[in-house]
């Protein structure tokens, strides 16, 4: 079968691989029908990722057809259509009974990762009783594969750990796709105020499209002015780091109120300074989280009741064989003003 | 009267003042009968806190009689015994309304700092109605000094920030005043274990003594790695910084699992490093807090049922005309072996 | 001053009544723009409140502008446009500090009832500075009527209470004034359907214009049937009761899905069957509340920044002259389609 | 093999019975090596219990070692001891994905019900990777019998779903061992008081001898008064109902305070009268609950580090050749002052 496989930092190719088979009882085989390709994707392609391995097939986003399952599957069956969870959780662990699969004992973050993903025409998704999600009749199939992980991440690591609500002041700090995902679904809570906050215009103007009451670009160094003008000099009550490097966790430091959150959700290289000097006193709340899945049944439902679009985060449409291009234009964001790539297997 | 005042870096004196009237409606005069020294006030004396001027009186910490009321206080008399919290809270602004007294727009933490303190024999106490609690009948009232704030201080910034539960596992970093009033008040929640990590083996003695399932001494620099083992390499579900330094903070960043808790009490003079290239994939939570003293009515509860005897952090007694001998006993406490020092007026 | 009077059971009229002074150094006169009547005002008229005496000035809705104040307030001076809540809070007592103002030790529900009213040109509000609320610049004075009692009571008591939560499945049982403002309200949390569930099929078009997924007029006693086919079989997540008699209550036990919640807003008159033969193993949760009012900065955010708009429920207005016919109208729910009427002073 | 067969309302008796196998790949057959009995078994034996049927075996508690397993179990292998949960746990559906393993679309409450049981010398254990516990080695085995069913019962329906908490007034009616098993949890959250009531003076010795602060006979039809005298007027912040009849039940609509939980544990045969005449104002939750054992981790890790001591509520030991005296023992209650009776098989 085709499938996108890591070569090593800045290597990548679409080749020719073995189709998988049920190696577990807990296995499915899905044939995919549409995955896409994640910021963590291009960090992998950078060689950031120690734990992926030459060789690996990429990819933990998807939506697709059971093709096969092994005999301990007991939910599905061939012919379902399921969405993938870029987290695998066997369900049985103490961190999966605790509803933090993230960081299952066997499982985790491995697709595309420690085991092969997504992108290809078919994959192995082990524990798939608890790792795939039927897909409701009559849904749109494109949308929902931004539920494998984007729209969780968001919601979970922004919104639910940044404790939005009804009234409450939000600044998300980066307007990429996964900012935007939190955008999104921040307003499940109706926030009085959402500030969305990058350096890119273009991506600025897709933010108030999709409901930011105020938007700021960072470039001139004075976002934190800025919000604290917005804010009447009191700061958000929600702070929400969506790019992963120091000055953007910074600037949440500097413009949280007193009795805020701060809600990280990028993916950091790199330590970052904490002002306890000053925050040691302001009743603050720092959290970090791996996207656990555990509300993606919780999405399907907003999806089905036209709560949530997440059709309007999808940019640019390719076939699986033009990956590479499709990779090409996800990477080249700024010059493509592209949000979300779907891929069709 | 008497009263122990601040005269710049280094310098206090006990000195003759005048006995304080009710300025404000809502002011209640108190005689002290019995305060006590804290660590912020050795960091005002160090010149630390530059919101405490010259010729202020200290002290924030209390209990005492009511001597008079301004007309707009309704729930106290003279003659009514009282204990006064460290927080002044005014009961009606944001922050009062959500229970953050600490951040009360007019009050605050603002005894022995911006106006003048218990350290006296009488001190006014602004917004009485929502800043004493009146002291039941028969209570000790010596006990209850230790309810004006690092009771409730180890309670609410480090026991409930810290999520402490049935069955969890616990480590403070500090067994001073603070760290020992947390370990008091974290076995109200029944945890597995509390591990208690300090530099000196004789306040770690005491920490056996109030309830720790484990000591460790930190000066080896194998903190962590104790922590680890004791854990079974899992790390604890809370972490309590009682210390306020970035070593101890560090420490907590080290010895967290996965989905705990890291609350902060310590008061920073310096920024911290946070590992967010680690951290932000491990579901931690980071709390600061200044204390309210929403909690004091129920720790006046189970120390008036027995399941709280703050007592135990009571070393040494003065009275107020030793008050600079008591300030030597406390500031040099490695020697003296001092924890909380009573100074009856 | 013209102010409306119970005159006992089934009588009210129109006097010339003294224009009330400041009794307490809290208090303060405000003079009443805009007033409402409430279901409540027609129980009283009824005979049914014990604690309301002949000779009463009824009302506890409204807004207007500050008269005068007392010496113990701090927050308003006259000229202020000031919201009024239908619920006093001392700020002080042991209920007020854990936000439960609806049992103040010597406020809670009183205006209107144990002490004169807002159906007046002017009416003395006890504890002025936390039983009041700043109306901000700009706002829509009429719409902030619907703030005083009916709006925090339908998301207090049944929003709130009733857990509503993105992606859930609500019913809301009487689709009068209080359950179309919990219908208002609820949509702060995304829940998936709302089902209204009403005797009158005008109510039920009004439910769907403000929001309602589905409706089902329960006239024909098979709504439980109805509520189980909309929802596969399964029940609500939560169902709110907002009529206050027997037979809606029973519904409601009926149709809550295990896990589930009842939320009771209705004001009752008698017993009601709970089946715990059957709910005794459905893990369902039940409350009551009266309203606490400690959502009105919050809802107040809502309306400014328009993620509500209390201004629908409004179907008639009034002069105060004319209460009497406002009081008629109002009474005369089904025949003049009257949601809340607004009575100018 | 050996096992206690239901035949029937009113009959029982030890038969032999073939041992068990594994029919689905998830099961696990277990050896039982301890015991106890329940009074829902007393239940069922009365005809009761609808979903029992003639020739069931009984009991859903116990301890043993794993005799073999099923090709999909992965946590568990032959010899490993286990506790076994009166709850059946398949861990994929939607209510386990909760945690509410209690409403297992496939599992619940089924051993000893609609499927053979633990009163037998081997038992098949469906699902046994969610079902089963390991226990920890050097573990009293007898001891955790009880964390089969009776004190996950009076921890998550009693002690959580009440809210207990430091400092608060907890009540419990009914001084059975399902409530000395609360009366037991409850002092996880450090409760200022802990009042039992019964009929029988016997137990309420047992109750003192177990941590109540106070007791109280209700034989005399005024346990309300004494309640609220003890309380000095107020009522208790939780009401536990761990009998399962309308008076204990009304018991506690009596003395709930305003803002109080009422916790339902009991079994309920008959429907109760809700007095919402008087509760719709008084700010009261009201839960039920079929315990779901997602406390066991926790129950275990508690009781290995000695904070709990379930040892204290059993009373007698047998043989599982003398169950029937077994039976006689526990159901003459009153006579025999059994608490828990263990039978060793």
């Amino acid at each position: 079968m085709n499938a996108l496989v890591y070569l090593g930092p800045g290597k990548k190719n679409l080749r020719d691989c073995p189709k998988p088979t049920t190696t577990n009882p807990t296995d499915a085989i899905v044939k995919i029908t549409r995955t896409t390709i994640c910021g963590t994707d291009l960090h992998i392609l950078k060689g950031d990722v120690a734990t992926c391995q030459v060789g690996r097939i990429l990819g933990h986003e998807g939506v697709g057809v059971i093709e096969s399952v092994g005999p301990g599957v007991a939910t599905f069956k061939p012919g379902d259509r399921v969405l993938i969870s870029c987290i695998t959780a066997c369900g049985r662990c103490d961190s999966c009974r605790k509803g933090m699969y993230s960081h299952c004992s066997t499982g985790g973050w491995i697709l595309g990762n420690t085991i092969d993903g997504t992108q290809a025409e078919f994959v192995r998704i082990p524990y798939a009783d608890t790792s795939l999600y039927r897909i409701p009749a009559g849904a749109d199939e494109e949308a929902l594969v931004m539920l494998s992980d984007i729209l969780p991440t968001g919601f979970e690591c922004g919104v639910l750990n940044g404790k939005v609500a009804p009234g409450s002041t939000v600044a998300i700090v980066g307007s990429g796709p996964i900012g935007l995902a939190t955008l999104l679904t921040a307003q499940f809570y109706s926030p009085s105020e959402i500030i969305m906050i990058d350096l890119d215009d273009n991506r600025l103007e897709v933010a108030k499209s999709l409901g930011a009451t105020a938007v700021v670009n960072s470039s001139d160094g004075a976002a934190a002015e800025q919000v604290r003008k917005l804010t009447g000099g009191r700061g958000v009550d929600t702070a929400i780091e969506a790019v992963g490097i120091p000055a953007t966790f910074n600037l949440c430091e500097d413009i949280v109120a007193p009795g805020g959150t701060i809600a990280n959700i990028g993916v950091h290289g790199k330590k970052v300074d904490l002002h306890l000097e000053k925050l040691w006193s302001h009743n603050v709340t720092i959290t970090t989280r791996l996207v656990d899945t555990v509300s993606t049944p919780m999405l399907l439902k907003t999806v089905q009741s036209k709560k949530l679009d997440p059709k309007r985060l999808i940019t640019h449409r390719f076939k699986l064989a033009s990956i590479l291009e499709a990779y090409d234009t996800f990477s080249k964001a700024a010059a493509t003003k592209a949000l979300k790539v779907i891929v069709e297997a």
